[in-house]
């Protein structure tokens, strides 16, 4: 008889309509923690997934997308950036791409989920490999909390939250936003991942509104994430006083989706989502 | 008792290891034409959808982000696109973009399967709304042998074939590249759809290669297509003497995807893709 593999599939539920599916060889962690249900596979397409909650954080095949944008477009776009704050993202692949800059003197890690961290640790060598770094400090709490405590003090603030339900829930409300602006030295600048304008378009449009609210200026960019919901995926940014469409130094040695002239097309915005977060209004969009 | 919906899904298996899953309504065609499996769903999630060989074709919530870029990438790069030939692309979309322009004299449209016409009229009024138009001439045949036939009479040609298999796989040959440089005019440009560069790289990287066989000049463009395989999906273009990165004419009106601003943006390419293509080689990337 002829030998088979078991038939093994991870399936996401991107939208109670929408779900992706995933061959997998094997099971590598299935547990829960005090906030969250934490799953990595090992699947035949992406390499190692981390699960969140039922939800894609990461792949071993094209964290590179979203990881590089989440860091470069704003450490790009500041003259001298030195104080770095990551929230959420205890898998370490922001902090990772954080420290290619040498300006950077210290990353402030706030991820509320220890377990994340020590997950990432074991099975995501790659992604979790800078968390180490004597630059960086680990802080394992909300970071409403954190935020709230801490004033001008980041040259920049990376928000790489999960979706925004339950524990970070509050990490989309103006209320927040307020904070991290009170958190931002008088240059500062803050970036915040904001889901797809095709599956969560009332979301973006929340979440840059709010960001209006406590801002001077606000700009959007967009790139791909294959295994994000709908593979587009935007970033929205607050700033005090800089344009971060204006690219201050150049990229870093060996990005694979971030690049200098990627830098200026992440903000140039396909119409329909212009239209979902201003109407049509192109210059509000700009942040203008 | 409480009422309950049909649990319905068509799931689309983008390769082996790798599938997308779509709650349906409805299915409103289902049945095999002479050259392939035609399916039109009705999903929650996207509206109607057209599936050949089990393979999502169009979506009306997403098509315009594909049909844009196949259309007006190279009509807004060409100086005065009069004859266009489109192969494939029997739904309509593509010709719709093209009558856009007011140039355009005449598009034939060659699609091996009258089946896939049909039924686009039927189900997709908003798709094939301009197969109709005096200026379109439709031809239900072999592409290859077509453009046999023809010599320095298009202006441009679009290549808006299914996945590379079965009758479709001659139109990713260098053979007929070559003779769509013949069939092309002293200005000419033509532009194929080539896949995702996650899920078929060995495809893009050949399709290249074939392209620049028959070709003076050939170009890669990329965009978002949120329900093809890792919604990274690219265009890759031969020219004989433009430079199709220079945009001659403005962009149509109300488009949701293409913009003048899109139409530069779409050829520069994030790292990982150019290594694709060229091993890093930057330069000819850029069929410079």
């Amino acid at each position: 008889m002829e030998r088979r593999v078991p038939d093994l599939w991870f399936t996401e539920y991107q939208t109670p309509n929408l779900r992706l599916g995933l061959r997998i060889k094997d099971v590598l962690l299935n547990k829960r923690s005090s906030y969250q249900h934490i799953l990595v596979v090992d699947t035949m397409e992406y390499g190692r997934v981390l699960v969140l909650d039922g939800a894609i954080q990461l792949t071993e095949k094209d964290e590179f997308c979203y990881h590089e944008m989440m860091a470069h477009l704003l450490l790009c776009a500041h003259p001298n950036p030195e104080e770095v704050l990551v929230i959420g993202g205890g898998d370490g692949g922001v902090v990772r791409e954080v420290l290619k800059h040498e300006t950077v003197k210290k990353v402030t890690l706030v991820d509320i989920d220890e377990e994340v961290i020590k997950a990432s640790k074991t099975f995501f060598p790659a992604v979790s490999c800078a968390l180490d770094d004597k630059c960086v400090e680990i802080r394992p709490m909300d970071a409403l909390l954190f935020v709230k405590g801490h004033f001008n003090e980041f040259d920049v603030v990376i928000i790489d939250s999960t979706d925004p339900v339950d524990f970070a829930r509050g990490l989309f409300e103006p209320a927040f936003f307020k904070d991290v602006y009170v958190a931002l030295k008088e240059e500062g600048m803050m970036v915040a991942q904001t889901e797809s304008p095709f599956s969560e378009p009332d979301l973006l449009r929340d979440a840059v509104r709010g960001l209006r609210m406590a801002f001077e200026k606000v700009f959007l960019a967009w790139g791909v994430v294959p295994t994000y919901p709908t593979g587009l995926w935007t970033y929205a940014i607050g700033s005090k006083k800089l344009d971060p469409r204006m690219q201050k130094r150049p990229a870093p040695q060996r990005t694979k989706y971030y690049s200098d002239a990627m830098h200026s097309l992440a903000f140039e915005l396909p119409p329909f989502i212009n239209e979902i977060i201003n109407g049509g209004n192109l210059e509000e969009a700009k942040g203008d």
